[in-house]
């Protein structure tokens, strides 16, 4: 690991409860073509999505049974966040956008000038609800040791 | 980047609704004592979490804002979700529970075998309920070229 992390300061996962984990593999390994690390059918399905990360699509029933909660009659969704993924120009916003909505998903916003931080970008959902941002920032880099540059 | 990834297929922002910033800075920052790279008092604060990853905690209404939506009554705010860290042994995960539980955290379970995916974990949730698993996995590591193995 660069020193730039400390063990304490590292996100190695990120787990999102799924109520339909078949649509979410439709979407992205079928449509968009992302290849999973892992997948357990009705369980969970893993991508790598950063040098040390996976993303975990994990079946809400089993989510909700690995943190020692009830389950409920309405399954558990992830809400209340965006994953983003940053592309290199501004007209490429607009065309994953589309790529993205004709892989199955739906966009939440247009191509547009950010309210916040200077950036150009577009919401698209997946079919679980998960909300991407697609953005350019011009000003963003990724060092060479991995360290981000906000610019 | 490694020849792993794909620009597709990365995430490069986690963005979390925060309805209460300054109590989630204090719990980073002041008592983890993580170090931000940025903190814009009343909009968000990025944690740099992994090689080329940034976590924001974004305020709760300007998360609405910037996605379209209607500011609710209620703060909107992350569920569903799971943040993880990997711990070097069993012993620190009961440690690090206790030492995020003595920042602020809630305890939400306790050091046990994991009922999924044969790990030891427990998990503790931020002031703004937040939750992360904290994790032993013995056949986890990151390969030098920033490839997870699962083992």
């Amino acid at each position: 690991m660069d020193e730039h992390y400390t063990m304490d300061q590292n996100v190695h996962f990120i787990t999102l409860a799924t109520p339909d984990l078949d649509a979410a593999r439709r979407f992205y390994v079928d449509n968009l073509g992302w290849t999973a690390a892992v997948d357990v059918p009705g369980e969970i399905i893993f991508f790598q999505v950063a040098p040390g990360l996976m993303l975990g699509l994990f079946d809400s029933e089993k989510f909700d049974q690995d943190l020692g909660t009830a389950v409920g009659t309405a399954p558990v969704r992830a809400s209340g966040l965006t994953l983003a993924q940053n592309v290199a120009t501004r007209d490429d916003v607009a065309t994953t956008l589309t790529a993205w909505e004709a892989a199955g998903g739906t966009i939440i916003t247009t191509a547009q000038e950010a309210a916040f931080g200077g950036v150009f970008h577009g919401h698209v959902a997946d079919p679980n609800g998960v909300v991407w941002e697609i953005a350019h920032n011009p000003t963003w880099r990724i060092l060479a040791a991995g360290a981000v540059d906000l610019g």
